[in-house]
C-alpha cells in the first residue's frame, strides 16, 4: 500500500509501505475512506518537534473494516467505522470513568495518512455506522474522529452551559469546531477570536455571535468589554502556545473555566496568578471515544456539519501539498481521499 | 485599644493602637470576641514574605457589632457576627456569581488580632447569628471565618461528590477542615496525608478513613495503591508549595480534580504535564461569605466542630507566643481571646 512518511521538517513523502496486518487479537485493519492533516502534524513539519527518523503520519480516519482479530466482536468486515486518534479498550478504570484518552492500554494513532491502517484496541475504539454513509457525510464523520471531538471536549472542559458566554481562542479547525460545540451546548454568546476573514465567516456560520480580531491583552480587554468587565464564563483554548494560554486565562471570569486542547508547547502556568484568578483549568487529549455515538448522530441527522472545516480536498497521493497548504495558511485543513 | 503588630520576621508585638472608626458608610466596627493566628501569618513571620514596614496582623474574627456606618442595614450594634478574611459587597457581578472573594470592591482583612476591628463592606460581609452563641461554639464560628470556609472551598473546587475518594494534602488547620468538608460532602474514602500523630488523630476524628505518612512520589504511590492504581477523584491541596502541588496533581486520577487553597509560593505548573494528566485544577481565596449561613448552621446544630483545630488558647496579649508556638509546630492553631 501507499502512505505518507515524514523524513525531516518540510519533507513529507508519499511512499510504498508494507500492508498493515493484525498483530494482536484486539486489532482491526481498515481500508481508509478519508483521512486528513491535523494542525498538530505541523509541529514536526515545522521543526518545532524533532523528527528523529522517518516515520508514517496521520491520526484521523474513517474507513471500512477489512479484517478483525479474534478478540474483536464489536465491528465486522465491511462496516463503515469512525474511531479516535487515541485508541482505548473502553473497559479499564479510566475508560469507565469516561476518560478513554487516558486508557491504561491507550495507543495513539500515527499511521493514518495511508490506504490501510491497523487499529489497536479496535473492540473498544471503533464505532460502526448503521450503513455506509452518503458521501456528503464523510468529511463530517472524519472531523468527529479528532477536531470535532476535540472541540467538544474543549467546550465540556470549559463547562459551557445553556445561556452562558463562551470565548474561543484559536480559529483553526479545532477552534471552529469548538464554536459548534459551544452552540450545541447552549452558549448564548459565543465570541470567536480570529483575524482571518474566511475563518471569521465560518465561525459565524457555526454560531459565533461576536468576533474579536485583537490578540493578547488588547483582545482580553475586548472580551471584558463584552462581559460586564469581568470576563467570560467559559474559554476554549485551541492553540497551545504560552501566548494563547495567557489570553485564555485572562479572558475567563473569576469562577469561570478554561478548557485547553492545544497541546501546550513551552507553557508554564504561574500558580499564584492562577490562584487569584479563581479560574478552573482542565485540558488534555479529548476522550473522543465517549462522544462518538452522540456526535455521529448529530452529523447524520444534519444537526452539525463540522466537515465544513475542510477547505482543501486532495487525493491522498498529494499529501505533501496538503501539508504545504496548511503550513502556508492557504488551507485551514486538508482532506485526503485515497 | 491594643493589637498585634509585626515589625520584622519573628518580631510580633502587642501594642497600643488607635481605636478603629467608621471611615466609609459601608463600614462597621466590631468588638473582637475571638481571633487567631493563621498558617498564612507565618509567611511574613518566617521571612518568606517580606515585612517592608511594621503593620497590624490578623484576618480571622468573630465579634459583636459596636457601630455601623449609615449604609449598613443588615447588622446592628449588639449582634454577634461572623465574617470572612475577604470582605465583599455581595452585590457585584462576581459576588452574584458566588465568587465573593473576587468581589470588585474586595478588601482583605488585616487588622483582626486586636480588641476592635473596622470591617469594610460590612453590609455584604457580616452574617449575624440569631442570638449570642454559647461560649462552646465560639471557636468553631471563628474557624468558619477562614480555615473551615477555606477547607469547604477546597472540597468544592476539588468537586468532592457523594461516594467519591478524596485526598487531603496538608495537615494544618485548613487541611483538617478539608477533611470535615470532604466528609460533609459525602466522600466515602478520605485519605489524609500526615506524619504527625496528633494531627492524624484529629483527621480520623473528623472523618479520615486512611492516613498516609509518606510524602512526595512515595506518598503518591501509596494513594495509587488505595485507588485502583489510577489516583483519587478529588485532591485538596492545603499547603501552597511546589512540592505539595506536585504531590496533589500526581495523586488525582485522570478526570479528577485538584482544589488548591494554600497560597502558592514559587509554584509553576507545566502546561504539557497538566494537559496529559487530564486533571482539573481550581484554586484561590475561598468565597467564604457565600458559605457562612450554611456553615454557621452546621456549627450551631453541632454537626461539625472545626474549632477542634485550635489546640492552644491564649489571651490576646500573648499573641507573640501564639506565633512562636505555631512556628515551632508546638500548636496547629492558636486561638486568641481579647
Amino acid at each position: 500500500m501507499r502512505g505518507a512518511v515524514i523524513h525531516a521538517p518540510g519533507d513529507v513523502r508519499f511512499e510504498t509501505l508494507d500492508d498493515p496486518k493484525i498483530v494482536n487479537p484486539t486489532d482491526a485493519v481498515i481500508r481508509t475512506v478519508a483521512t486528513c492533516v491535523c494542525g498538530s502534524d505541523l509541529w514536526p513539519y515545522r521543526g518545532i518537534e524533532p523528527v528523529e527518523e522517518p516515520h508514517p503520519m496521520g491520526h484521523e480516519y474513517v474507513g471500512v473494516v477489512e479484517e478483525v482479530g479474534s478478540g474483536v466482536t464489536s465491528v465486522r468486515p465491511g462496516q463503515f467505522v469512525v474511531g479516535s486518534f487515541a485508541t482505548s479498550d473502553n473497559t479499564c478504570a479510566n475508560c469507565r470513568n469516561g476518560w478513554q484518552s487516558s486508557c491504561l492500554n491507550r495507543e495513539f494513532m500515527s499511521t493514518c495518512q495511508a490506504d490501510y491502517v491497523r487499529i489497536p484496541n479496535a473492540q473498544g475504539s471503533l464505532v460502526a455506522t448503521d450503513e455506509h454513509p452518503a458521501e456528503e457525510f464523510v468529511p463530517s464523520l472524519l472531523a468527529v474522529s479528532d477536531v470535532m471531538g476535540t472541540g467538544w471536549y474543549a467546550a465540556l472542559a470549559a463547562e459551557v452551559k445553556p445561556g452562558s458566554t463562551a470565548v474561543v481562542v484559536g480559529d483553526g479547525a479545532v477552534g471552529l469546531c469548538g464554536v459548534i460545540a459551544a452552540k450545541e451546548l447552549g452558549a448564548e454568546r459565543i465570541i470567536a477570536m480570529s483575524r482571518h476573514a474566511s475563518r471569521q465567516e465560518l465561525a459565524r456560520e457555526f454560531g459565533a455571535t461576536d468576533i474579536i480580531a485583537e490578540r493578547g491583552e488588547e483582545g482580553v480587554a475586548r472580551v471584558k468589554d463584552l462581559t460586564q468587565g469581568i470576563g467570560a464564563d467559559s474559554v476554549l483554548e485551541c492553540v497551545g502556545t504560552a501566548e494563547s494560554m495567557r489570553q485564555a486565562l485572562h479572558s475567563a471570569r473569576p469562577g469561570g473555566n478554561v478548557g485547553f486542547v492545544g497541546v501546550p508547547h513551552d507553557v508554564a502556568i504561574d500558580g499564584q496568578e492562577l490562584f487569584f484568578s479563581h479560574v478552573g483549568l482542565r485540558g488534555g487529549p479529548a476522550p473522543v471515544r465517549g462522544y462518538l455515538p452522540d456526535l455521529i448522530d448529530r452529523v447524520l441527522s444534519g444537526r452539525i456539519n463540522p466537515g465544513r472545516v475542510f477547505d482543501l480536498t486532495l487525493p491522498l497521493e498529494q499529501v505533501a501539498e496538503g501539508y504545504r497548504a496548511m503550513d502556508e495558511r492557504r488551507a485551514v485543513k486538508t482532506l485526503l481521499m485515497p
